[in-house]
């Protein structure tokens, strides 16, 4: 027997209780049944979003969220700055690249968040900036960004920041409307506790208003199509009907946690993987940590990849290595969605046995007391 | 207690050993463990499209798939002839139009085949046409399309045909390697008895090539990052991983069944449904019908919409009325997927009762006796 852990930054593992709403008679969509399900979900999303714009349901993965808030609201030549600094900044260069908007880089070391007073200055430089795209968290190497310094900047220009809280959205807080952010693009798989397949996106109205002159082409991912079907509680195109049931049930337990203890649920669980970590002599990589998920460099003459191998194929839990240049130089803990206090001791032992095994000197349980402490 | 009875032309019903596949621990999408099972999903695929070609997956509905056809193999100002004639057909324009692709369009009338001599003319008095798109079965109207013989005329040039085959796969015949179809465009939620949330595209060698020279931005559906992921038996973003197993298990029991019979019960379920209707007194809308959907034309003083409204509130089963022009005019009752002899005669017994009520003369029994001698 070897029970599957799953600890990595997407997907999550999903509660039984969306796995069997999902696994219930599928419906026909066009029907009033289906259409009064959406229309709680509309309204429920709101609430996790925390913005009373609307918050739209793709049928894809958080990348099709991402080409949908470039090709909805820039024109060809538009200039959009991009805070890299990860996978995932990288990937709204290329997207912009794809449809001609002409990226402004800010290169941010990978492990940094963004300077908000760096964006401000480029800014300046570079006089008729139509959007700033930035991740809430950097998945890839588990950085959080200033979102709100970062917005109390944008909102007085007349540019709309898009933000990439696929990982970060109920992990890290993020206020959209207080703070000023126009566009939040998310994923079903991390946060929410689904299997991949939906992706959303909010629209602030100064996002709505840029989209009306916006000329780069879009079909599956268009705006006015998904708005048009927004207003009548319906989709553009055939919906995800049983992600979306199971989507009713996870809103549901989410706001009966209620998002503030979900919050501070993720903040503790990530707070006692670092200082755990930190016990066993190790150092966390990310500047300004997330609390979505914790990266932690892979100690001197330990083979990282064999790390994270061991840890799946061994021990039954799944963390994620580093991507791209963190290959093999990183691990990353999730904290993300359907996890508890049990399930983060249950990473930090297995990360002590194999770090012993791979010939790191490790004091057994030194780790897990560390978070026993701080969690209970 | 009301049983719910899905037999509208997507989504279709879902087989409980899917639903409970589906319903099984989440994975990691990027272990050896789900890349085993990509491989065979890949290798299975093949045999329901009847092609040596690779058939991608993309996490999208449908038209997420339509696009791909669209932004893969096309440039801009390149010329398409796009054979209209039901919703479907339509939405390629759309599609086309979008990108900037210009439309040739073989308006078909809403209830008929596309003639294949017709499509021929329009290839010699437009020189330089790069892709003919038509549908399989147009799901809007009941009509199955003669692809073999279009096939047969587009192979000669240097266009590409490209066959939507949403709701046509498995239920109405195509040979693409044989015929000569270059691209083939599926859904989850029809014949492939999933839930909606995952969209095929198999693309020939000559489709290759013509992607080579493409220029139409895309990124989520970019043929490049899709083929090469497709290499490593991997996928370009976050598949719909619980989508993805549970299509591992349909494909299984639509390999077991055999294609062959998959495609000879639907032909059997479509047969014995006209000529219940017909029975009935009633007339087929499709003049060449398509064994996905029967189109049926709703008689004289009856209300269509109210005929499918009570099918569904009253009787629980959900059959489909018309689309755009034809609201009113027809309704659609699919044997697609996971239905079998007694959901037809379940479908057709409900018709017989409604359509009473609604005032038409029927004895009742009349089609569903000639149902029972077509099927048994």
């Amino acid at each position: 027997m070897r029970k599957y852990r799953l600890l990595s930054p997407g997907p999550t593992p999903v509660p039984e209780k969306a796995l069997l709403r999902m696994a219930d008679t599928i419906i026909h969509h066009r029907t009033p049944q289906f259409q009064a399900v959406l229309k709680g979900v509309f309204e429920k999303l709101k609430k996790l979003f925390l913005t009373k714009n609307p918050v739209l349901v793709f049928a894809s993965s958080g990348t099709g969220a991402m080409e949908a808030s470039v090709v909805s609201f820039l024109s060809k030549g538009d200039k959009a700055i991009v805070i890299k600094g990860g996978k995932f900044g990288e990937r709204f260069a290329e997207i912009c690249e794809a449809y001609g908007v002409e990226v402004i880089p800010y290169d941010v070391t990978w492990g940094e968040p963004a300077d908000p007073k760096a964006v401000e200055k480029l800014l300046k430089d570079n006089p008729g900036v139509k959007a700033v795209y930035s991740t809430l968290c950097e998945t890839s190497t588990g950085v959080v960004n200033d979102i709100k310094a970062i917005a109390g900047i944008i909102k007085k220009t007349d540019a709309i920041l898009v933000v990439d809280a696929v990982s970060g959205l109920s992990a890290d807080e993020m206020k959209p409307d207080e703070w000023g952010v126009d566009v939040v693009v998310s994923g079903s798989q991390k946060g929410i506790m689904l299997p991949p397949g939906l992706a959303f996106m909010s629209v602030s109205k100064k996002a709505e208003k840029m989209a009306e002159t916006s000329d780069l082409p879009s079909y599956y991912f268009g705006l006015k199509a998904a708005l048009k079907a927004y207003a009548k509680n319906d989709t553009a195109w055939t919906p995800g009907v049983s992600l979306i049931m199971g989507l009713d049930t996870v809103l549901d337990m989410i706001l009966q946690e209620g998002l503030d203890n979900v919050l501070s649920r993720h903040a503790r669980l990530a707070n006692a993987t670092r200082e755990a970590v930190k016990a066993l002599g190790l150092e966390i990589f990310a500047k300004r940590p997330s609390n979505a998920v914790t990266s932690v460099k892979v100690p001197d003459g330990v083979d990282g990849s064999a790390l994270v191998k061991k840890m799946r194929d061994e021990q039954g839990v799944t963390i994620a290595g580093g991507q791209g240049s963190l290959k093999g130089k990183i691990f990353r803990i999730a904290h993300l969605g359907y996890m508890d206090e049990y399930d983060t001791i249950a990473a930090i032992a297995g990360i002590e046995i194999v770090l012993k095994q791979l010939g790191y000197k490790v004091e057994l349980g030194k780790g897990v007391g560390k978070a026993q402490e701080l969690l209970s």
